[in-house]
């Protein structure tokens, strides 16, 4: 059987199904590292963080049936990879006072992934008309630059008065 | 034996390692993704950056050596996730109209990840005072958002000749 040369459509199906299995990974990562994390701020962030995940999922799906796929995941291992840095993290800096910075940086890493993979599939959308899709993408990728945001300003805090602790040990 | 607790040193540490293996890898990765390409100018780019990540090593090492501590990578799950799905689009898009399309967005990714690191990295190491460092941080932050800029206008041109070839086909 002969393959069918694969287009642009296809790529942004494939690439769909990463982000869909990446989502529903990061919110299993997230409850994990509000647990983890020492700070009520960052807590908080990654709590708020985890209710918008499931509205990305929520809009990952409508952009599926925009397209007529099934929603589907495919395993990235991308995102496993940066999920399993965070879990390093959390075991190697469990009570110390780099753990916030650490989970942090390793949260920022996730977002820096989403923004990338959001960024592609919104170019993608935007030649193949696809302007529903590209919409509910659009909205997401806010998020996402948000959330990168807002971490970066609580790295600032959470550096800071940590390395004031230190001294201060 | 008591465990030392561990402090923001050791974060920038772990992570200078992480960082470490993570361009050694992409060394390795580079020239794979400017064979796959069937665009000169995509290739070009792979081979610029390939020659930049070879001074990005070296930096490195001066960090390391900034820091009193022998240069030695740490595997970094993250970036190994990220160049096995550029490895998964060589495969799957051999031969498409779409490859350089994934093969742009996975380089992005993987230029994502760096940027995250670099900038948690140069966090810290201003709040170290670790100054020598950080300029060479610095250094290789900027080359490292100029190629996702690049990459970004590559791939502009890259989708829509696509997208034509794929009408006129």
């Amino acid at each position: 059987m002969a393959k069918e040369p694969k287009t642009l459509e296809d790529l942004f199906h494939n690439t769909l199904k990463d982000v869909y299995f990446a989502e529903k990974k990061i919110l299993t990562a997230l409850p994990q590292m509000a647990k983890a994390t020492q700070n009520a701020d960052l807590e908080a962030a990654f709590e708020k963080h985890r209710r918008e995940t499931e509205g990305q999922v929520a809009r990952l799906e409508k952009v599926f049936a925009a397209i007529d796929k099934k929603a589907q995941g495919k395993t990235c291992p991308a995102i496993n990879g940066l999920v399993e840095e965070g879990g390093e993290i959390i075991e190697e800096f469990k009570g110390s006072p780099a753990l916030d910075a650490g989970l942090l940086a390793a949260a920022q890493a996730v977002e820096h992934y989403e923004i990338a993979r959001y960024g592609a599939l919104i170019a993608w959308g935007e030649e193949l008309g696809l302007d529903g899709a590209v919409s509910l993408l659009e909205a997401t990728l806010e998020e996402e630059k948000a959330t990168d945001k807002t971490l970066t300003k609580l790295a600032e805090g959470v550096v800071n008065q940590e390395a004031e602790q230190e001294e201060a040990a």
